[in-house]
């Protein structure tokens, strides 16, 4: 990673991943070249703002045809590291932990779910979905050996700091939270968090 | 609604309900006052970002004392409309829609599943986490009848906007979206979206 790279805002990084994903049904829908309007409309962004993210990174478009949508995708994949397949540790297996494993598109996106933990006895040895549930007392080890350096934290909020300080100290760098707590992680690590309650919240606040 | 409330920027109202489960945390551990300093602390925001933030609402803090920490959830809870019980529309009754109905922070907070709605004839008439399932087709009747103002899609990403364009025309305003696409509804409807792909892309971009 460059020092050039490092400088752009968080909130361009976090927008790409919506161009990615309107690019892709774009690619479905038999589609070759859009404009940055045109993509601006379906995502609720202005013009202006997309030709801005992009140029943080090249010269993606063309004046008059806009952009060549495998090709722009491809550099959005290479730069977002989604051309890789990413190992997934998952910490938590209830019923969140169930649906997750179940949800096929973490692994279609590349983001693969490779090893399974919880700390409930009668859940050990057990499979699920296809995957052994191991002891979370077994996370540095495995998540160690195998290089993991993606986690999902399923666990209760009493539970999830100590399970972020483990998976942090085994290796981890990328940790998707679904326990409604904010994490304390050192700066190396990036976290982000599924947050139903909360944008429930915020939608609540513009209601009468 | 007065104007002046209209004129808070949409990215403050989107920190109140962090700060309102911080406060809630606090009262657990019996916690009487806090700081700004640690209240950002504790969430990654800085302290001077808080007070700006509250001060859009009014005088809550004491310079020496800070926050009382109940009065300032109380007031946080008026203004996002946290007082109140919300009756939840749930569209999808798969997976992820059964994973939602057990999952019992929803009503905790204030957002109780109401109705479950699916269109597949399998589900429909059928128990599910003790909700009936009730055929899609009878959204307008039954949402406009309950007067039912947020719904939670969870239906497949090619359903999720004619299901949703069917809710805002029955009278939803808000949308807590899982179906991974960008919906596109008129803009006195709030939508957010819950995007763990797009979520772990972004963390991705960081990684080696």
């Amino acid at each position: 990673m460059t020092s050039t790279i490092k400088a752009i805002p968080d909130i361009v990084i976090g927008r790409l991943p919506l161009y990615l994903r309107a690019l892709a049904y774009m690619i479905e829908e038999n589609r070759e070249f859009v404009s940055s309007q045109e993509l601006g409309d379906r995502l609720g962004i202005s013009s202006v703002q997309i030709r801005k993210d992009l140029s943080y990174f090249g010269e993606f478009g063309k004046q008059g045809t806009g952009y060549e949508i495998q090709f722009l995708r491809q550099q959005l994949r290479q730069i977002l590291h989604a051309d890789k397949v990413w190992e997934i540790a998952l910490v938590g297996a209830g019923d969140l932990g169930h649906a997750l494993i179940r949800y096929e598109e973490f692994c279609e996106k590349g983001f693969c779910i490779a090893v399974v933990f919880d700390r409930d006895p009668q859940k050990i040895g057990r499979k699920m979905g296809g995957f052994e549930v191991f002891d979370a007392e077994s996370i540095p080890t495995i998540v160690k050996e195998r290089g993991i350096k993606v986690a999902i934290i399923a666990v209760p909020a009493s539970e999830a700091q100590a399970v972020s300080d483990i998976l942090v100290k085994a290796g981890v760098r990328a940790i998707l939270n679904y326990a409604p707590i904010t994490l304390s992680v050192p700066p190396k690590v990036q976290v982000q968090y599924i947050n139903p309650i909360i944008q429930l919240q915020h939608m609540a606040y513009y209601l009468d």
